[in-house]
């Protein structure tokens, strides 16, 4: 028996609706990237019907999960956390079958996805991130965060796990006190279903009501419309392509009632180098390469554009890392549509009158979806020129921007889109004299780093993920870290109310022992 | 010389850009609503021209304006205040001739306002608005708020100066770190005149960059979209109705760059009375009166529906409300549309099958603008039959909805739409019994009132006025009270930067002296 073999034995290639295993006539295939062969089983086609029921038992749910205790909530995502980590084997073998990540990388991100969960259980059980608030004099108002209602959450094809169906949009709705119907991405079914059976099973060991959490299978737009489109979703988390995003916040903005839509859509993420950094070209170069190479360059904070000074030294960089670059093997993309895309995008650039291509490519391992790494390069006049140089080409692809002096770069600085990131380096005292550099890409960013990498997202409580459009549709909120939580919350006010009738949260005598601000003071007292 | 005359001698008729006035060769008139009257000078229409200049400006003194001191932003909000105070005399002038409201509510009208921009002063210095995070385990990361960059606000016609130029949206806004471009409402361009010289002169005083505030006088729609649809403009805050709210939260979307929309469109604010409150019900008859009539029924938090119990005690009840309201004399309304469009509102409903009147309207007084009270009454089945006897008509009307029982009454408040307030009039213990109706209201609104009035929102840390869509377009915000600075606020993450190129607020030292989550826990430490 091969390895696929035994990972299929678990899998029933149905949603989940609640606690039943949901199957349809219709089937969608998936295959393994690195060598097209089709996976079994074939996953059944999510109907509008299957919408309709998942939707009406988050709604169902809604109302007592929110009001769950907070320890119940925590003890809940602790207990995702530990069924990823006990079958963690069966996950990433199957994981690995359906995106070509590699088991290291799968790993990694299987751990990242649980210590996701586990932060959002200590957010849950600190209570900080209710924003309580009481006012005594006057009328007696409490204020607190409340979950918005049932979530739509849709999976992300380049992280099967951390982005996905117990990823961090999931973790921070069910954190909130959100339901969450999500909608697992085509091109891993297996991995969905695998988590998405921890999930079910933390849920019923938890007591939890039926519907706080399904999966919806498919591989069709119209069933993520129909997902958003439903009256009874509150909100939806998305990570993915603009032109996707797009689509889902249209359709949640042009709602009868709009619902908040954060989509992460990401970024090309311009690293910055200025003259004095390239006095270290070489470990620059090495551990830019790296970052631009990682997993096939298939992050939203993969290093797109690199933008760094025109002579001899810049020159002598390019080399350099050019040579880096070509000298790491081509990994399989996640799928065949990404890979083709990729391959496009390249050819698109290449094509372009001023722009030059310094590594071998554009030769591609058509069967086994392998993009060649390309380094391209232009001058900031036709970077200026053409906006569209701007657009993500998803993978190991980056354009370098060659700028005659401090002015162009400003100007490159000023004419970018929104970004997740963008990174400096550069000496400190160089920078005195960029303020204005500095300034504008503070405009256009969610997170400024400083001599480091784009990739690599720390999770934690100071992280930011997300930015100015279009690296996500509202640079309000942040889809990595714990104020996450934020973005499916909502304040309710109590006025006058008696205190039998308040949540816990807000009663006279503090029964959580939580933070409030009480009369414009921070405190744990009874108020 | 009349009183009239007198202000007049204030007022150029003309637009603020930046630090000039400005006029155009078109002009709009407006008229005193008690009177008829047309009132001088007539203004000078704002032209597209002048939209791009106010915001052109704007965006540039953004720059400087974000990151300046605290206490410098602090000492501008305190000293338009200020400014209020000293110029009151002419500003309620002015707003009462334009608005009929009368001096005792413009006075209490125009030290809130004042007040509510003393507390975004004090928000602004103590800096917990900023929600910094630092963690320094892995990479240094340094997180807080800073503002979104110009924000477009558009002025009400029911509060001349609290949710108007200096208003709420206003000084949130400015507080967050971002210049302000007010569009006036039409019908009262005269006080937005009065308070847009408050702002000019606190601005020039402070030393802060022109273009911070500007005001733009208009009485056209395409002023408004074109605010809106302005490529530098990061955000908008209106007051009014749902239709206006709707056009602007579209226009906002669908940019290329959409942004976010922060629109209160007010609501019918149920009060829901139980059998046991109706023990004391002349009380309550007395004080709902009072709160329905008040400010002849402008106000977005005004009982347009009041769910009572079928039966004598409700029937009683009624005719001893119907008795009060009847007895109070109507006032002259806001303007001419509103005026008529509370008479047809009053008459589709009175056209009604099923509905039925209990006050001697509909009679209105054409002359002087006065709308009569209308006390409308239906039964739970008619109501839920027809969803547009939901729709608020602005002004003193509210329509009783007679439950045959508990069953009736969940049902009636299932159906709401998304409300600012719910209030309950009931015993505690009668309130055990209903703990279903409870969770439904808890659904539908921003803030739940026991035994009070929706009328009157204290302006607080508390408080929350904003509830699901159609009361606001964005349930996880405010638009009173100190939260409602985080409409206009995004996080901004600094990796491994270095301390000299940090803002004071994450700076190592923490010179600024404020509250930072630090690794997780809360401290005023250095780190």
């Amino acid at each position: 028996m091969t390895s696929q073999h035994a990972a299929e034995q678990h899998l029933s290639g149905k949603s989940f609706i609640g606690y039943s295993e949901v199957g349809t006539a219709k089937t969608f295939q998936h295959h393994n990237p690195a060598t097209g062969e089709a996976l079994r089983p074939a996953f059944a086609e999510a109907t509008s019907d299957n919408v309709s029921q998942a939707v009406g038992l988050a709604r169902a749910a809604f109302t007592s999960y929110r009001s769950c205790p907070p320890p119940q909530k925590a003890a809940f995502l602790s207990a995702v956390a530990a069924g990823l980590r006990a079958d963690a084997e069966a996950i990433i073998r199957v994981a690995d079958q359906e995106t070509a990540l590699g088991e290291a990388r799968l790993k990694g991100e299987l751990e990242r996805t649980a210590s996701q969960l586990e932060l959002f259980a200590r957010v849950v059980e600190a209570g900080d991130w209710l924003d309580a608030r009481i006012e005594t004099d006057g009328p007696d108002l409490r204020r607190m965060l409340v979950g918005l209602g049932p979530v739509a959450v849709f999976g992300s094809s380049n992280f099967p796990l951390a982005f996905s169906v117990a990823g961090g949009d999931t973790a921070s709705a069910l954190a909130a006190g959100c339901p969450v119907v999500v909608k697992g991405h085509p091109s891993h079914p297996g991995t969905s279903e695998t988590v998405a059976r921890v999930i079910v099973q933390a849920a019923r060991a938890n007591d939890l009501p039926e519907g706080v959490f399904s999966l919806l299978q498919s591989s069709k737009p119209e069933t993520s419309l129909a997902l958003v489109e439903h009256p009874e979703v509150a909100a939806l988390g998305f990570t993915g392509s603009g032109r996707v995003g797009r689509i889902l916040f249209n359709a949640a903005s042009r709602r009868k009632e709009p619902i908040p839509a954060f989509c992460e859509m990401g970024s090309v993420n311009p690293v910055f180098i200025l003259p004095s950094a390239l006095n270290q070209s070489e470990a620059l170069a090495q551990n830019l390469a790296n970052s631009l190479t990682l997993g096939a360059g298939q992050f939203c904070t993969n290093p797109g554009i690199t933008v760094l000074p025109e002579g001899p030294a810049g020159r002598a960089f390019t080399e350099t890392f050019a040579a880096e670059v070509a000298a790491l093997a081509p990994a399989t993309m996640l799928n065949g549509g990404i890979f083709s895309a990729y391959q496009k995008g390249v050819e698109r650039f290449t094509d372009t009158e001023g722009v030059s291509l310094f590594t071998p490519g554009p030769e591609h391992d058509e069967a086994a979806k392998r993009g060649a790494h390309a380094v391209l390069a232009t001058d900031a006049a036709t970077f200026l020129q053409h906006e569209w140089l701007q657009d993500e080409v998803f993978g190991p692809s980056t354009l370098l921007v060659f700028c005659q002096d401090a002015a162009e770069r400003l100007a490159v600085a000023k004419a970018l889109h929104g970004q997740l990131t963008a990174t400096l380096h550069a000496d400190e005292a160089e920078l005195d004299a960029e303020t204005e550099l500095l300034s504008a890409l503070s405009d256009k960013v969610g997170r400024l780093i400083f001599g480091g990498f784009p990739t690599g997202v720390a999770v934690n409580h100071a992280m930011q993920h997300g930015g100015p459009y279009p690296a996500s549709t509202d640079p309000r909120f942040t889809s990595v870290g714990s104020a996450a939580i934020l973005r499916f919350a909502k304040p309710i006010c109590f006025q006058d109310y008696p205190d039998a009738l308040l949540p816990p949260e807000l009663k006279r005598g503090n029964p959580l022992d939580i933070r409030r601000l009480l009369n414009g003071e921070h405190s744990r007292e009874a108020g």
